[in-house]
């Protein structure tokens, strides 16, 4: 269980479990991404090997973040060579990103999640109201990742997200569409989250072991990954993925596939989710790392998912490097100054 | 590679991948099973990272015996949440059994394979050639599993390992059954290690994930992990497996399993091949807390793979502490002494 967790349900997790005569032990640990280690796995493994769990039958259940769940999922999936075990996830961004496929990981020689593994949990329990003591700025953070699966495949929930951005950060995804909550937003919490998570599922569930490696899941994860370590602990996930995908809809106006006024609504939006945009780390030296990166690591091709309208996208792999040097300036250019007071 | 396979086959190697213009790079290792964790699969990963390799198109090579393929699978499983490898066992136990099916792991706070993963290899290259420079002890340790195979499900091997055996032992598995080694020993060598794998294949292949726990491979493996890690390094792998068949050979006549004339007959052949039948340290104690283990990581039954004749068995969820214990005596009554020597 994340620390932080647990520091504000504790009480209420032992009351559940004693209530129901579970025989169980608590954990807390740091689970920020600058832990996010194999030293911290090991520390799980002594845990789990002290309480003695059924191999198959007792799962280990992991209540917290994206981090805490990918990493209490490698212990899991490390433990006699498997064990089974449960994601809670407790922030948005876990709720509709973490939570949903097979993988589990850590970080090793500064690289995001080098190593893991993809075993699905169990089973994972979905429960919106841990998001009542998160900020307004991890609520952001997750609707990056739930823009990005509304500009790759569903045009109504860029909407949703579009009108209802604002909204939806104001109560944090409390709302169920009625009382105080009700009128002209409805069940915009619950619509939005599930279409968000549903598209993923849709995405992952046949290519759970990624043999596929052109994945639309993929928008704005390629740059992202080196920002989000460089600038350590500076940027959330969500945050450092937004501002890759905001360029990215600067290097797909700049190849003709979005139009201008598509682009503007794209940044539009992203503004009201209170997400940045640009980044001054974010250097056109990053960009040409990355890209030789990916061209080693995805068999010689960039597979670059480039939304080609609000809610479409597809994969590109013949983007120029004088596209890539355009689209930056111009990014620069039009978002430069004016973001750098969002972050 | 094992450090040891190195010291002997480095410059062979060398001059196979330049031929053929491979790029790579060697780490030599102390792959023991004292060695076998997790620091030492940390270390592996250091190097590949540094190599820098192709996410899904260039392999990791395990060159050694089974801890070293066991750590490498586990490295390789671990970089990238899935990188490809290939198994080439360089001895005879390796060769017939941590070369088959998708187990990787390393020892964890003094138990065996007690963290690890299910990820199969690309590839498994076999070659007998290697069996030249182990020892006669460690011939006698891959023995000991093909003995395995053959008293579970495979009478025909058992007939040859009882017939062949010291043959083999003298000619490590080198005969193709022409030339000097040929005569009435005909292809002893080439037939009984495939039946060996072959049936380890069938037993495997089905049940790759272990989701179904009565495993007839698993005979042999109740008590001896324990033996094993308990005498550390005294014992081999294969040794301290013939340690447990034999006291299992003893449950088996107890229970009216096995006619003393089989009974005698298995004992004989361990014998033959050079296997130690019994331990010291293998105690009456060792026996429960294994029992008792066992129960509580296999959903609460014993699971206990037995042979009903030569070359058949089945899995028994009934042995009475009195069986066990009257088995125990006539073991270290008939074995006890003469078997002493043997270690």
């Amino acid at each position: 269980m994340d620390q932080v967790v647990y520091n504000l349900y504790a009480a209420k997790l032992r009351d559940y479990f004693e209530a129901r005569h579970v025989v169980y032990s608590i954990l807390p640990l740091p689970t920020t991404e600058e832990n996010k280690s194999m030293e911290l796995v090991m520390k799980i493994l002594d845990e789990v090997h002290k309480f003695s769990l059924d191999r198959r039958g007792e799962p280990i259940i992991a209540i917290g973040g994206g981090v805490c769940l990918d990493i209490v999922g490698l212990a899991a999936s490390l433990y006699r060579r498997r064990t089974p075990y449960i994601r809670v996830p407790t922030t948005l961004l876990s709720y509709v990103d973490a939570s949903v496929g097979a993988k589990t990981g850590v970080n090793f020689a500064s690289c995001k999640n080098k190593l893991g593994s993809y075993v699905p949990p169990v089973a994972t329990f979905l429960d919106r109201s841990f998001f009542q003591t998160i900020s307004r700025r991890q609520i952001s953070n997750g609707l990056a990742e739930m823009l990005k699966m509304a500009l790759m495949k569903h045009g109504e929930l860029f909407e949703l997200l579009e009108t209802h951005g604002p909204f939806l950060l104001d109560t944090k995804f409390q709302s169920e569409g009625s009382g105080k909550y009700g009128g002209k937003h409805g069940k915009a919490a619950v619509t939005s989250s599930r279409m968000a998570i549903k598209s993923m599922l849709e995405e992952l569930a046949p290519n759970l072991w990624e043999d596929e490696l052109n994945r639309l899941v993929d928008f704005g994860h390629l740059i992202s990954p080196e920002l989000e370590m460089e600038v350590l602990p500076t940027l959330l996930h969500g945050e450092a993925v937004n501002i890759d995908m905001s360029y990215m809809v600067y290097v797909s106006r700049e190849r003709g596939l979005l139009t201008e006024d598509d682009k503007l609504r794209i940044i539009g939006c992203m503004e009201g989710l209170e997400l940045p945009v640009w980044h001054p780390d974010f250097t056109m030296e990053m960009v040409n790392r990355s890209f030789q990166n990916r061209l080693k690591h995805s068999g010689g091709l960039a597979r670059m998912p480039l939304p080609i309208s609000l809610g479409r996208a597809d994969i590109f792999n013949d983007t120029t490097d004088e596209v890539l040097c355009k689209a930056f300036k111009k990014w620069c250019d039009e978002l430069g100054t004016s973001s750098k007071t969002l972050i």
